[in-house]
């Protein structure tokens, strides 16, 4: 445990999301998503036991979102439905993002296998014990400046 | 960067940090130090460029220390002076300490190479830039309760 | 996710309590114990976010206890109490372990550096997000004939 | 052992099927199959002196099929023959995959180097101990919502 | 699959069978045995769905037993019963020997905890699917000449 | 040593050729192959002092060569000789090859780096102390049934 | 430490600076730059509480630039900016430069996806703790005759 | 040391010229050369304090030429000169080409980029401590027949 | 191959005569020793279908015997006879021994299990395909002043 | 290549130089020393092809030695010879260190296998080409202060 940090945050997980920098990606996503074929030796951090809403809270208390882009947060779209549908975790999650940084609040979304083949591409994955379906998104990075 | 975090606490040491447990010291010492043989294949962590205090102040804004021992923090005495014997680095350490966590402020102190003997039982070492001798310092890790 | 098995139970802990055999012992602790130092290499599997009786339950719906000794599960001792103090965390996993498998639910205790010790010899470490101090626990692994 | 589990699922396959998400693969094989050069390194179980049938049991008893596919099962073609031609090895799995998971059973077939080509995007290979030709398959895993 | 060699024995077993040399011990246990921790990083082979005494058919097939001691094979003690007690397993297995090699088909026996004390000092660990308990024998290496 | 297997096939040879599937090759060469650099990571076994011929002998008392293909034994051409030209050390060989398995005795042929191309994906190297130049095949890994 | 050398120059640093040859690009950046995805594998070196000029003063005084090219030196353009725009730690670290090797001392500068593009190729990345935006420089090693 | 072998060939230069085969290539270059990110992974051998030519001369003590093709050594070309132009140092290596291995000391030549692009096919990197420019070669290894 | 050394010995036995210092030993065997288990880790390179005496042949012709000590090769007595009895093959390796090495050819002698213990504390095993028993000697390396 | 630093020290030397800290110390040799099994995997630098009076010049231009001792050099004793004898090889290497060092120029010694001993708990080894005996050496780096 650590003074002022989110006890969800384990070393791990602290020591990816303080690693990355300005642009990169790190996915976080629900029980049944493909975590460890998608990250393809990148790092997989568990949080089994713990909701993807939870989990957004703990990580964007200390992640700033990258303000270079219009849409710094993704979510995977439902299959077989209009791209703007949002399933009750979707819009969970849209408000813990809207608590946290509410400038940045926007998010873009992406088919199944598209967000799958940028995902390959992140920095790394979190995987959560969310039980519901499509709890699946893209956080970018953004800079602090002194 | 992250967010409410201190820059100088780099991913790898912030994982250190929070993986370590009730009872788990840390050693933090000068340049001249010989970290990397009492390491001995234990995490050694540079902090190039960066004084001892400074460390010191990061660590301690977010690392608890252990209430369950009446010394929590020790230095290393001066070679050939009495134990008593506090060089002006160790002052204003113990200033750093003092106000980051004034109940565990207390330091005890060990001979040069009693000090090697325990380091090697630490859980990592971070090695500074330090250029003044006897910067050299072991912190134990406290709990936290919710 | 599997069929018929806990989701708390992810494939690194189930390869573990799979592997283990008769007489080897797994440590199940809260979110301050020295997991990693006291492991020593051995794995350690994090669940934060999950509280310690959680992850019991969890894992008594799989793991037989060993019937060849007298008290399979050892909890810690309080510091500076009598050794029969049991404070309410213990007492919850008290209860779960005798719905688990009230045939072996009687529990021995150790005295906190005792504890460390034998935990070292133990086959791995599960740490849990649990904040409540003394949630530490010991339980050896029993036998399945045909 | 574990209770409640096939005692044919060992830690190491437990693991594999547990960590799969949706849409990998797992590929089931006989003795002659070359497992290693098809994984190329991912990872390889080897149940030698169990027949494809048993395993496939086992593995169908925990691993949920992907329900947004048509066939998630597919069945490797006789070299030679019509892709309809089933031997008596396809024809026993085929009545172990309708007893576990009727919904799903409908089988898929690929012609042998085809079947090497998706083998080798698979998540793992499993090898038996199965002595008759064509004992082999590819099971696709699906979800398991709360 | 190998011409004249026991479809049972695998390469890596193999490997290991080969690469012993005089006087190297093997360890063949039931599905209880506590194989990974008493091998301790020494190679472990998994004979999942098969019985002791089929492994010990196959091994016996092609490893020569040690002529330079008396027993060369060893059994382990039923906890709590004369040592001369056999249970069932332990008599097939004892028919196996002395139809594979009945020169040296005579066995010697050691208590639980000094079978695990010896087992350590072993060359590799075979665990099968064995259900019935004390299934559990150690096989010492002997040369050939030319 | 192990009973009824060749003393040339040491515990790593046995492995790769147990190991190896249908369609698999192994490399068989001689002393001036440049079989690390082919070989590109995979085994390489050296058997120092011991010509091709003796080499193919003890892997053949084993190996079933595949009968899917028309050729399972692949030779290298010599350089600037027509392709039939075969030299003594490949004449030996195919009378090897003859008397070890009448039915697949065949050779076919590659001209000299079209065959190190194809040795590129072959499963392992063998090279052999043999002083003949061109003393270098293919081998491809057939079934056995029960 | 080591006499006559700057303390900044930690013992990685000295081996990647004296192992580069002539044309490697070694990377200098700021604390928000993504090192860790840009390096993929390859050394990256922290030196957080350090800014940008600090560390590139330490690095010139050992460092030969190349003389083969025009510009050794490369800066990233302000995205959004024309590409002359030269913020103030850019024109900090020019005077570094031209007191250090005022031969050599002309940049080049690429716009920031192609920065990145280039720096993938570079030998080592150096992320120090510069806290202003656009600290990021590739320098190219020169030779030394005798 | 070792009996009749040159003192500057050590275990790891003869274990790369030993185990190179017919046609790799090994580099023999300046202490200049960017030995490091050309080999890329494949060994680098240093001999620090050692000429070029001295180098040499232990090489082609025990290592072959290749004897199929027409130049098995081949300099890299002065940049910004004529190919044909052989600075002192290429000049005295000549001459101890022609010392080792007169029938096959014909050198050809390749211009800088693609002499690098050359040596990243090769076995190894042999760096040595020659201080002037333009001391690298590519020496192609030939067979011994008995 | 390499010019002007024995063809058996490869790259990687020339690796470990090379490196060896003075006084240490390698151990040189026949086929039945447990030259794995007395490695522990330590370089095993085998010569498969060669008898020990070719191979102390090869190894005498470049490896120096200490000149520091009265005996410095040591060969296994014979089990159950007296320690000055040496069987065929301990003579015929006397003689090669004496062909090499004229002035350092007294050997003397250690039993089993004593060999056992001084063998693994020694550089390196070469383990030979001699079918006799008692092939087993110990070599230890003296020095070469220029 | 680097500005100021001498040619023989490669990168990897720097770093070993580097990291070492206060008392610790480098062991400098001559190629009889047995480097590798002294190691015993700590870092072995080769200089082949340098004597070890160019090695400990180049060593000392940059190695504080240390002034907490009376001896911080430590030569190895002549065997058989008088502890005060000292080989020509010694005294020119203790003209270098008068030269480096006037102050810390004292050595002390030690008897062969006592020098061993030490060594073995050495930072790093550095071999020499030096072909004269007893070039032996103990190096114990002191510190710098701002």
């Amino acid at each position: 445990m650590l003074k002022n940090i989110d006890p969800l945050l384990s070393g791990e997980l602290l020591n990816v999301l303080r690693t990355m920098g300005h642009g990169d990606d790190i996915v976080l996503v629900d029980r049944n998503f493909p975590a460890a074929s998608v990250a393809a030796g990148k790092p997989v951090i568990r949080l089994d036991g713990v909701n993807v809403t939870q989990a957004a809270a703990a990580i964007l208390s200390v992640l700033p979102l990258d303000t270079f882009v219009d849409q710094p947060v993704t979510r995977m779209q439902v299959v077989g439905e209009d791209e703007s549908v949002m399933p009750e975790v979707q819009q969970e999650f849209a408000a813990v993002l809207l608590a946290a940084d509410s400038d940045n609040a926007e998010m873009g979304s992406l088919e199944r296998f598209a967000f799958y083949e940028t995902a390959k591409q992140a920095f790394a994955v979190v995987v959560t014990g969310e039980s519901r379906g499509y709890g699946c998104f893209l956080l970018k990075k953004g800079v602090i400046f002194s």
